[in-house]
C-alpha cells in the first residue's frame, strides 16, 4: 500500500479533498469546508491548507469564489470528458447526456412506489410466467456449451424470424437478417453504422425518436414533418428531400409512439413509392404492429419494398417482455453485414441465452399464443383507461381511440405548463410523458400509456391527472 | 401492391437494376451486364436501355468507364453512408470498419472447419453444462416476471459483484457498479461517454486496444508504451503525459492480451503513484485475472486507489462464457452513473435473464468451484502447447511462458510476411492472429491462443505453424 506517513501533510489533506470528490461525496458546484474546519480537522496550520487548495485549484479541481468559500469545480474523470459542456460532444459525434425529465423517468421506472401511466411496457400481470419457465426449462434440458454466437446472431432464431416475418409478406432469409438487443439498439446501429454526420432523418412529429440521443450526439439532423390522421403523408417527404439530399426516412407506421397512429394501406403505397422514386432509405420501427384490437393492422412496408430500401426493425419487448433484450433488423444483405460488424465492435454479440429463449418462443408456437393473450388483455385496459379519460378529462381534453398499442395521445384543449404538470404530478407519485419530450412543443400534449399500471392505479392515476390539468389550466 | 403493368419500360429496366445492388447480387464494383443483353432480356430497343443507365448514372449507382462498361459504383445505403470513404467517418465520429483480417478472424471463429489458434475463448470442453443446466433450472424455478432492469443493473447481481470484488481488496459498494454486456461494451461506453475527440489514451503496446475501432473512430489517440517484462513502466507514463493533457491509461496488467505479461505488484504501486500525482485515470482492464496457475496475481490496481482514479473492468467471457455477455465496471458512482444512463441510451441494459443467471452463479459459489477447474485445464493445455511450440518452433522463435491466461507470444528471430503467413495458414485450415493486429509492427510476432483449440488441433496446428514459418524464412 501507499505509505501514509512519509508524504507531507498538504498532500494528505489534498488527497482527502480528491477523494471526497471522486467518490461522489462533494459533487461539483458543492462548497467545501472552510479553511479553518480543514485546520483544525489535520491538525496543521492555516497555510498548510492554503497550499492543498492552491494546488487543487491550479488542477482545476476547485474554485475560489469571493464571498462564497471553496467550490467544487470539477473532478478527474470530468476533466477527461469536460461534461461541463456536453454540448461540445455533438459536434465531436459522441453520446449526449439523456434530457434531464428522460432519465428522471428511467430512473423512476424501477421505482415500485409510482403509479406509471409513462412506461411503455406491459404489465407484469401480463408476463406469461409458466409459459416462460417451461421455455426456459427446455432450453436448458437441450443446451450445449455456448459461447460468441457468429456476427448476424444465433442460427435458429434468424431462422425462426424469418419464418414469422414470412408470415406478413416480408420475405427475407436468414442471412438478411440481424439480431440486436432491442430496437433501441437497432437504431444506435443504424446511427453509428450508416449514417453520416449531417445526413438527415426525415421523421413524424411528434416521435419517439426526438426522446433519444443518440442520433442527435451523431451529428444528424432529425427533420420532423406532420402526422396526419392516416399517417405521414407522401407529398411531404418529396418537399422535404428536394432540401435535404442525403436523407433516410424513419416511421413507426403501426401504433405510432407517441401518438398511437396507424398508417393507412393506401398511405404505406404513396410513401414507398415515393421513397423508391427519389432513394430515400427507410427505416421502418414496427415493433408494436402484433398490439391491435379489431384487425391486424395493413402489411409492413417492407413488404411492399422491391428494391431494397427497407430497413425493418422488430422486437420481443413490447410483445413479450423487454428483459430478454431481443429485437432483429430485416435488411438487404450488404447492410446487414455491414450492421454485424458493428454490433460485433460495440458489444460482440446478444446474449446466447436469450437469444436460444426467444428462439424457442418462436418454434413452439407459444409466441403467437401469447400475443393473442396480450391483445385481449391491452383491449381491456384500453377501454378501461378511455372510460377513466372520459369521466375525468372531457371537458379538458380530446383523444383518440388508439386501433392498438399501448398509448393515448393526450390533446388538452388550452395549454398549461407541461413542467408544471410534470413535477406535480411526480410529488403526487404519477410518472408521465409530456409530449415535448417527442418535440411537440405546443404545451398541450401527453402520452398516456395503459399498457403498464394496474386497473387500480389507472383509476387513481388518470382521476389525478384531471385534477391536476384542472388545476394548472 | 405497386401495378408493374402501367410503368415505363425504362423504368422497369432501373427497377431491376436497383433491386439487383440492392440486394448485393450486384455489389460495388462489379460490371453489369451490356445494353445489347439488358435490351434482349427485357425486348426492348437499347435506346429504352440506355434511358435507364443515364438515370441512374445521373442517381450515382452506375458509372460509364470507357472501354470497360458500366460499373455499380453505389447503392441507396451507400449513398448515405458513403461507405466508399470509410475515412471520413474517423472525423465524424463514427464507427469505421474493422479491419479486413479482424472482420476475417470474426467470421472463420465461428466456422468449425478451422484449426483456432487464434481464440481468445475456452474450449467447449471447458464449459460446465451440467452446472449451467442446474443454474438455468434453479434460475427459471424462481424467477418472476421480468422487464427492464434499473439503469445500473439487476441488483442481486450487483451485490455479488460487490462481495466477489472484496474479495480481491476492492471495497465498491453496489452502487458503484454497472452491470454491461462485456467488457468490450464497458470499453465502448467509455468511448463514448467519458473521453472527448482528441484526448488520449495511453497504452501498452502491442495491446488488444489496437485490434478495435471503437477508439480511433471516435478520434481518439492511441499511444502506445513500451511493456516491459514486468509490465508498463511509470517513468514512460510520466513522459508521456507531459505531452498529452487529457489522456487516460488503458491496461491490462494481468495476463496481458497480446503478450501475456503479468504486471508486478511494485510497478502496480509506482503507476498508481504516478497516476495520482498526475491525475491520470486508469481503465483497468483486469478480464484475466482468475486464469494464473502457480500463484494468485498481486491485487488490482483498483485495490491500491484511494482517490477514484481506477475504473476496473471484469467480465464472465474468458472465464464462464462470453454467451452470456456479461461483464461489470467498478468506478466512483458519479462516473458509474453517467455510463449508466449512456448505456441506457444505448440498449436499455443488459438481458435479464443473464444477469439472474449469473447471479445465480456467484450466489451458489459455484462460480469460484468452477473457475478453479478452468485454472487446472488451463495449465494443461499451455504446457502441452509449450511441449509443442518447443518442438516445432526452437530455433525460429523464442517465447516466455505465461503465468496465466490465454496467449503464447511468438518471438521470430527473423521476420517474415506476416501477411503470407497469415493466408497461407489460412489455406490450410488455420487461423491464427499476427502481432500486427496488436499494432506491432515488426513482422515478428504472432498471440497463439491454447485455450480453444482441441488438443489435437493444437499438435497439429502448432506442427504445420512450425514449417509454415520455416517456409517463409
Amino acid at each position: 500500500m501507499l505509505s501514509k506517513t512519509s508524504i507531507p501533510k498538504y498532500e494528505k489533506i489534498m488527497r482527502y479533498i480528491k477523494e471526497k470528490i471522486s467518490n461522489g461525496e462533494w459533487p461539483i458546484g458543492s462548497k467545501i469546508p472552510s479553511q479553518r474546519q480543514l485546520a483544525k480537522e489535520f491538525n496543521v496550520n492555516r497555510s498548510t491548507v492554503i497550499t492543498a487548495l492552491e494546488e487543487l485549484i491550479a488542477d482545476g479541481l476547485l474554485e475560489a469564489q469571493t464571498g462564497v468559500g471553496t467550490i467544487v469545480t470539477n473532478n478527474t474523470w470530468n476533466l477527461l470528458s469536460s461534461s461541463l459542456n456536453w454540448n461540445t460532444h455533438v459536434e465531436a459525434g459522441m453520446l449526449k447526456q439523456s434530457r434531464s425529465t428522460v432519465q428522471e423517468i428511467n430512473n423512476s421506472e424501477s421505482q415500485q412506489q409510482f403509479i406509471q401511466l409513462s412506461k411503455g411496457e406491459l404489465s407484469s400481470d401480463m408476463f406469461p410466467l409458466q409459459k416462460m419457465k417451461d421455455i426456459i426449462n427446455k432450453v436448458s434440458n437441450h443446451i450445449t456449451p455456448f459461447g460468441y454466437e457468429e456476427p448476424r446472431g444465433y442460427l435458429p432464431l434468424r431462422k425462426a424470424v424469418s419464418a414469422y416475418l414470412h408470415k406478413m409478406n416480408v420475405n427475407v432469409s436468414p442471412s438478411s437478417i440481424l439480431i440486436v438487443s432491442g430496437a433501441l439498439q437497432a437504431l444506435q446501429l443504424v446511427s453509428i453504422g450508416l449514417l453520416q454526420k449531417g445526413s438527415t432523418i426525415l421523421l413524424e412529429k411528434p416521435s419517439y425518436l426526438y426522446s433519444l440521443r443518440i442520433f442527435q450526439s451523431a451529428g444528424i439532423n432529425l427533420t420532423g414533418m406532420p402526422l396526419a390522421h392516416e399517417g405521414l403523408l407522401a407529398q411531404h417527404l418529396e418537399h422535404v428531400k428536394k432540401k435535404r439530399k442525403e436523407a433516410v426516412l424513419y416511421t413507426n407506421p403501426c401504433f405510432h409512439n407517441p401518438t398511437g397512429t396507424l398508417m393507412s394501406e393506401k398511405r404505406r403505397k404513396s410513401i414507398i413509392e415515393t421513397c423508391t422514386k427519389h432513394q430515400i432509405p427507410i427505416i421502418e420501427d414496427d415493433i408494436y404492429r402484433e398490439l391491435w384490437f379489431e384487425k391486424a393492422p395493413p402489411l409492413p412496408l417492407k413488404s411492399l419494398d422491391q428494391t431494397g430500401h427497407v430497413l425493418y426493425v422488430g422486437s420481443l419487448s413490447k410483445t413479450l417482455t423487454p428483459g430478454l433484450r431481443i429485437g432483429w433488423i430485416a435488411a438487404p444483405e450488404p447492410v446487414i453485414n455491414r450492421l454485424a460488424d458493428i454490433k460485433m465492435q460495440i458489444d460482440y454479440g446478444s446474449s446466447s441465452l436469450s437469444q436460444r429463449v426467444a428462439a424457442e418462443w418462436f418454434q413452439s408456437g407459444l409466441y403467437v399464443e401469447h400475443v393473442k393473450k396480450v391483445r385481449e388483455n391491452l383491449l381491456e385496459r384500453k377501454n378501461v383507461a378511455l372510460k377513466l379519460i372520459k369521466q375525468h378529462l372531457e371537458g379538458l381534453a380530446t383523444w383518440e381511440e388508439p386501433q392498438g398499442g399501448f398509448f393515448i395521445w393526450i390533446h388538452l384543449l388550452s395549454p398549461i405548463s407541461m413542467k408544471s404538470l410534470y413535477a406535480r404530478a411526480r410529488t403526487q407519485g404519477i410518472i408521465l410523458n409530456p409530449g415535448h419530450i417527442y418535440h411537440e412543443q405546443s404545451s398541450r400534449y401527453i402520452r398516456l400509456s395503459y399498457a403498464y399500471a394496474s386497473m387500480q392505479d389507472l383509476e387513481i392515476g388518470i382521476r389525478k391527472l384531471g385534477l391536476l390539468i384542472r388545476s394548472l389550466s
